[in-house]
């Protein structure tokens, strides 16, 4: 791609003046537009090393209301942030509607220069930049627009910026040994660069390639980009200014587990107190263990758990989390999202909630959410909630491949069950705050949820993260049965 | 105060157990209650080495719902923490109402440790003590229940304890030299711990002194003064469980400023647009440098604008950041506060706002909405904002200690400029977003607004943080007013 840009191109100051201030008045109208209609934007510079990204931004800024962005500057990820997945802290930043996040390099910071300089593996390499397509699909698909720049200059020009950087005492410090050896071996890296841009030029996100020898010519291409990529996603039109039309990307097929339905499933096990006492006990001493195991190898687990209400989830939780140490799991207590979170991709509050490495996050109730309540109360359109399946999947493949395991529970109780324990709720006092009338409306809708919870472990029990249905008429055998999987599956990792 | 614990008592284990399964029945339903009336709790356990922090924590949790509480184990602070002033990591993980904050080592994991430990000097060593003493003050203040735990074992037990660890593989690794060696200086740490106790016991967050030789008797201490804490807490009567009754400290008393009243300020001066357009350049070019200069030097700085509604606080702050490399500075738009900011100390949301060290953050609108439109709408009773002075005072005092720079605006228009800015935005299409209902409402409040700005400026102009009123009638006036205090304010920093 990047030899589709003529860098021999300039421009003139006068046509420059009265060109750019055209953009700029449009661009200041259009940041009033997407204020108003709440699309969120992230717009990213890429290039070259003295292509310009620093200035570039400080120029596109220049007219925007500086309430209105965000200026993120990508480094290398720190050592607190190296124990998450790869993408967490991208995921952190991503803007509320109505607002722009901007990034000095991003998420392709650890693509091809990390392949150039890190020594990454090829396989590694490639496995970043599909995560990177999926990341900006998820958000593309959410109603974000990316605007994605990668600045372009020829090896002479970057060497004499180098040169003139070094010149002054000021900008010398912005210079560095890698710079040098970068512009020695600038014809390697145009390549790695090249290829990263074909990979990642998608249908819905597209790359601007800028041509950035002439710096007026450069920043009328950035202007220009941005008018007709904001414009086009105001007016919900797939029209963008790309350098060259974004490739079609095929979505993962994930493997899926086949699953009996909800009705199939023999609600009669149970254990007698001294049975319980015993195996409570046992699986208890063995998760511990393997907790300060986990903690030592630095591996990062998720508990997801769901469930109909009065199911159990909150005992079950309690007889794990007695077995681990306070200081190493966390548990999530998940609600109705806040007014910040719902201005964001509905999974951005998940994300904020992943365990660090070595670390447990315990979810009670989860991202499924989506394809449950928010799909019976008609809270997501289906056009949204139907892709959550497929999101999902990917969010927690990701999960997998950064090293996490990944464990999901439904506890299954049946309707006579539930009404006994909400019964038994309403007349016992310290229960009585466990039951609402939101609890009996959800009763009301059973066979509504029952349909859509069969389609939720349908299509998203994959052989990485499979959902457990757990038989749970029996609150002991559950609690044993859950901690159980839970064990088998630690050890299985740790035998990796 | 360590001398006041016996810890020669010891528990049988059948008093034990009947004991605490009623305590633990009191708190399941003390959990409760806090969740109903929305009570936030911070629990932290400090201690000597292998005093039982641990798993004192895992018994205290262990009856309640996961879900209810979050536990914070305190470690050194990283690289990036040490970029932001010592509280803010704490600040960051305060408890919304009616959930708990559970805490291993807390704020203090740096004091005296890091006296014995780290070097600080003996002033510093004060100073933070005093800041953890504001900070609780501060919570309390806000509804906020600390309940602290000093968990102490003797000499003798400690280094039978250390032995013990280092006698398992499992366990040796929590053992380290500096431990042996912390033993080996029992009794200076002893000393020192108890002078850090006497300094903390506060009539808002006193003391309990757990004797923790003999476990069972630790584990009821804890579980009664929490239950005795909370429900004190939770009936609104000071009477807590402390060792000794905690002390009065007295407020930090700042020296203010006299300050003109808004209607003395002369309005008057105004520029050309040739003086404006020199001096434009000129300030701009200066900030831009001072820039990268304190960049390099690690300094934050934190601007503030407060000001009449069209007084020009967007205009102004686009003037400053158009100076700004876009990487090193953030502009803060403060709307009104979401429900997960509401249901904190009204400064969290602020305290997550800080620039980090060489970084400016630049605020439109701030804290001190608590003493103007939450003062005059009702949304604070008076009993919170007019503490709400003092609080600021010493917010800003701590970003000052921490090496900010903080500089405070408010810029002054009369009522009739205000009139022709609205009309004029009225008028105007691209402008028109800029105005709402609320702005002529709060036209409407003028004076009552006014008599409340005189108030907060009069109280809040210290030394380290004073006001800056700006005659704002004629825009460049006081665009250029703005940044030639910044500059100066940036220059004596930089000199000193």
């Amino acid at each position: 791609m990047l030899e589709l840009v003529d860098l021999t191109v300039k421009t003139e100051k006068e046509q420059y003046k009265s060109e750019i201030a055209l953009y700029k008045k449009q661009l200041i109208l259009l940041e009033q537009e997407i204020k108003e209609k709440g699309l969120p934007v992230i717009i990213l510079f890429e290039g070259f090393g003295a292509s310009g990204k620093g200035s570039m931004i400080s120029k596109t800024i220049s007219c925007l209301d500086p309430r209105s962005f965000m200026v993120y500057s990508t480094a290398k990820a720190t050592d607190a942030e190296k124990r998450m997945p790869l993408m967490h802290r991208f995921w952190k930043i991503i803007p509320e509607k109505g607002r722009m996040t901007i990034l000095d390099r991003s998420w392709y910071q650890e693509t091809a220069r990390a392949f150039l300089e890190d020594g990454i593996s090829e396989k590694e390499y490639i496995n970043r930049l599909d995560g990177v397509n999926l990341f900006e699909r998820q958000l593309t698909d959410d109603g974000y627009l990316i605007i994605k720049f990668f600045l372009t200059i020829d090896k002479h020009e970057q060497k004499k910026r180098f040169e003139n950087l070094m010149d002054s005492k000021v900008t010398e410090w912005r210079v560095n040994r890698l710079d040098i050896k970068r512009n020695k071996k600038y014809d390697k890296y145009y390549e790695e660069y090249d290829g990263m841009l074909n990979y990642t030029n998608t249908e819905y996100a597209p790359w601007n390639i800028i041509p950035s020898n002439d710096k007026r010519t450069a920043v009328l291409a950035v202007y220009k980009a941005l008018c007709k990529s904001i414009r086009a996603a105001l007016d919900g039109s797939k029209d963008i200014s790309a350098t060259v039309k974004g490739r079609a990307v095929e979505m993962k097929q994930f493997k899926l587990l086949k699953m009996p339905k909800l009705n199939e499933i023999d609600l009669s096990p149970c254990l007698t107190d001294e049975e319980y006492d015993k195996l409570l006990e046992q699986e208890q001493k063995k998760l511990s263990k393997l907790h300060s195991n986990l903690y030592a190898r630095k591996i990062p687990v998720v508990i997801a758990f769901e469930g109909w209400d009065a199911a159990g989830k909150g005992g079950n939780i309690r007889r794990i989390s007695a077995a681990l140490d306070p200081r190493g799991y966390e548990a999530v207590p998940v609600a109705a999202p806040d007014k910040h979170e719902l201005n964001r991709h509905y999974l951005w509050r998940f994300w904020n909630k992943l365990p660090k490495t070595g670390h447990i996050a315990i979810f009670d109730r989860t991202w499924y959410g989506r394809v449950m309540v928010e799909r019976l109360e008609g809270f997501t359109p289906e056009s949204r909630w139907s892709m959550a399946y497929q999101e999902m999947n990917e969010f927690e493949d990701e999960l997998t491949c950064s090293g996490a395991v990944v464990l999901k529970f439904w506890l299954q109780i049946d309707k006579d069950e539930q009404l006994n324990r909400f019964n038994e709720r309403q007349n016992t006092p310290e229960k009585q705050w466990k039951i609402t009338d939101e609890d009996w409306r959800n009763r009301e809708k059973w066979d509504k949820y029952e349909v859509a919870v069969n389609e939720m472990i349908e299509k998203t029990s994959t052989e990485f993260a499979p959902w457990h249905i757990i038989p749970a008429n029996d609150k002991k055998y559950a609690r044993i049965a859950t901690l159980k999987i839970i064990n088998e599956a630690l050890e299985k990792r740790m035998g990796k």
